[in-house]
């Protein structure tokens, strides 16, 4: 029942099923947003209630199915699924709740999401370039004072992630003189892509995850990590890099700043509360953590110089939504895999 | 008895008097500097001393003067002084002091200042938009919590000052995808220059100072100041500047954040008080104030939503000073008018 032409991996879904496709909407989703996704594909949106898997319409009914929403139910697990589209950028929850109805494709949301991460980690660099929370805390205490500033052209940035995010990330930190460096799977040829002045291969040494670099390039990123002044976690979360961010990358850290902007179950926490007491991580700005939301009691408040927010850095808008699923709907209707689309077997 | 060539304004002193000229360096200054300035010049150096007045030596000593510091002593208000180079960028203090020395040329530091003042600016424009000081209020209570967070881009600056270091500012803002409107002396016609996306004059309405702009451009400058997220000040402070920002320019602001990193007497105090009482400025970034430090009962550290930082937007270190004076240096020995001359009567 699947559009995806066998052999092909996952393609387009074929013209047919998807004119007759049922357009399914999860809820939270806006009206407007719901508006929109009608208007695009020029049918009626039926909510995702909680009917979905308790009342069997769904499972009796005909049709294809093309979902949008951020989790997958799991009555939709089924070989009517033709397409789900992600709401979000990230789809590891998605993919680890389950198998992925084979043939379905899945798509997802990036939004403007490169380009509110660089700008969630420009912002929090420079304000520690600038002082910015000390001179608030002076400003409190009507203390007139200069702080010391860093000027962060010249200084190293190490950006784990080459991809849209990674990129765009390094990209706006060239544009303040930063040198950017980017950590791949596997080391590069050629060019460094747009925004990266070099790219390397991750290493593959004690405490790293196998598989995902070459064991020669593990002197230049620990060279690269002892120099670094940041180092950007800008990582999906697939089985290769959970506990990427272990002992052996932060004991190689020579006061760098570390920003995580990927996923939290990419960083062992114990190793990098141990790179935070004895200084090899300066400081840390998290905006991913193993458990959302952390609960007051969390450890994690308590370690030293570190700032937490809310997997704030790369939200998608509505628009973002209704734009990504746009650009879908017009590849699929060509007949084209759409550029957004998720390799289920990669994760990403 | 100055080198400056008659008819030809503040030009370069003439070989045979710099040739001569004893070096007197500034208390303050490091010995590394000092050492770097007499590598430079190929002479050794003079401290001034409380000496230079009491003494009587530098004035009654034979000779042409050439002399780096911050402050001119009054003792040096003298004909046989061929040269001063600032260490600061902003001059003023030094011009208003006394009569300029007729024929002694002034040069400046600027340093790589405009980049600094660039990423202050940026840097404290972005953490407004990612929130950063109430992350890390929110951070030091155990909360995790979405704040409402923007993405600059598609925002508009106005940034008033196209020289060197509005253009700066300019050209880092639009890097994150900011509309960058500069406003100068006067309107220009033909291209912006580089970082300015429009470059407009300033306005000549009541409360404004006189023969800052045209009477015509003051309806695109309220305009702008409507539509403005960000009115950036980086005015020299001159005659015609002091109090420039006053009640006429508040009140045209519709919820803009102000951030001054000009000079603090370009700010009518009174004016800026009830913008932000009233929302027309959303909160103020202060990085010069007209009277530096604040005492801890000035009225200033009360403002609402204000921070005051401590002159330190754009600090110059001993390199850009050596760096600077070199190239000073070399212009005068080749004949030419060293291009970071200040002009002694418009003041910067």
């Amino acid at each position: 029942m699947s559009g995806a032409v066998p052999g092909e991996g996952p393609g387009a879904p074929a013209p047919e099923p998807l004119a007759r496709a049922r357009l399914l909407v999860a809820p939270g989703l806006s009206a407007s947003l719901v508006r929109e996704l009608e208007r695009i594909t020029g049918r009626g949106a039926e909510p995702l209630v909680d009917g979905v898997t308790a009342g069997g319409r769904l499972l009796t009914a005909d049709g294809p199915l093309l979902c949008v929403g951020a989790v997958l139910p799991d009555a939709l697990r089924t070989e009517r699924l033709l397409w789900f589209h992600s709401v979000n950028a990230g789809t590891d929850p998605l993919l680890a709740a389950g198998p992925w109805p084979a043939g379905a494709l899945l798509t997802r949301t990036v939004g403007r999401m490169g380009e509110r991460i660089a700008q969630y980690v420009l912002g929090w660099v420079l304000a520690e370039c600038q002082a910015v929370p000390e001179y608030v805390a002076q400003h409190a205490r009507a203390e007139w004072r200069r702080l010391p500033t860093e000027l962060v052209a010249g200084q190293t940035a190490l950006v784990y992630g080459t991809g849209r995010i990674g990129g765009a990330v390094a990209g706006l930190l060239r544009s303040c003189g930063v040198r950017t460096v980017g950590v791949g799977r596997t080391a590069r040829t050629g060019a460094a892509p747009a925004g990266f002045d070099r790219v390397i291969g991750a290493g593959a040494g004690p405490g790293v995850k196998a598989g995902l670099g070459v064991e020669a390039e593990a002197g230049a990123e620990a060279e690269e990590l002892a120099g670094a002044r940041w180092v950007v976690a800008a990582l999906p979360l697939t089985g290769a890099t959970e506990g990427f961010f272990g002992a052996v990358r932060f004991a190689a850290m020579r006061g760098a700043t570390f920003v995580n902007v990927g996923r939290g179950a990419t960083v062992d926490p114990v190793a990098l509360e141990g790179a935070l007491r004895s200084g090899g991580v300066r400081r840390a700005v998290l905006d991913v953590l193993p458990e959302e939301p952390a609960a007051p009691g969390d450890p994690v408040w308590r370690l030293p110089r570190t700032v937490i927010t809310s997997h704030s850095a790369g939200i998608t808008a509505d628009e973002d939504v209704a734009q990504d699923f746009a650009a879908c709907w017009e590849a699929v209707a060509a007949g084209r895999r759409p550029e957004l689309t998720v390799d289920t077997g990669r994760g990403y």
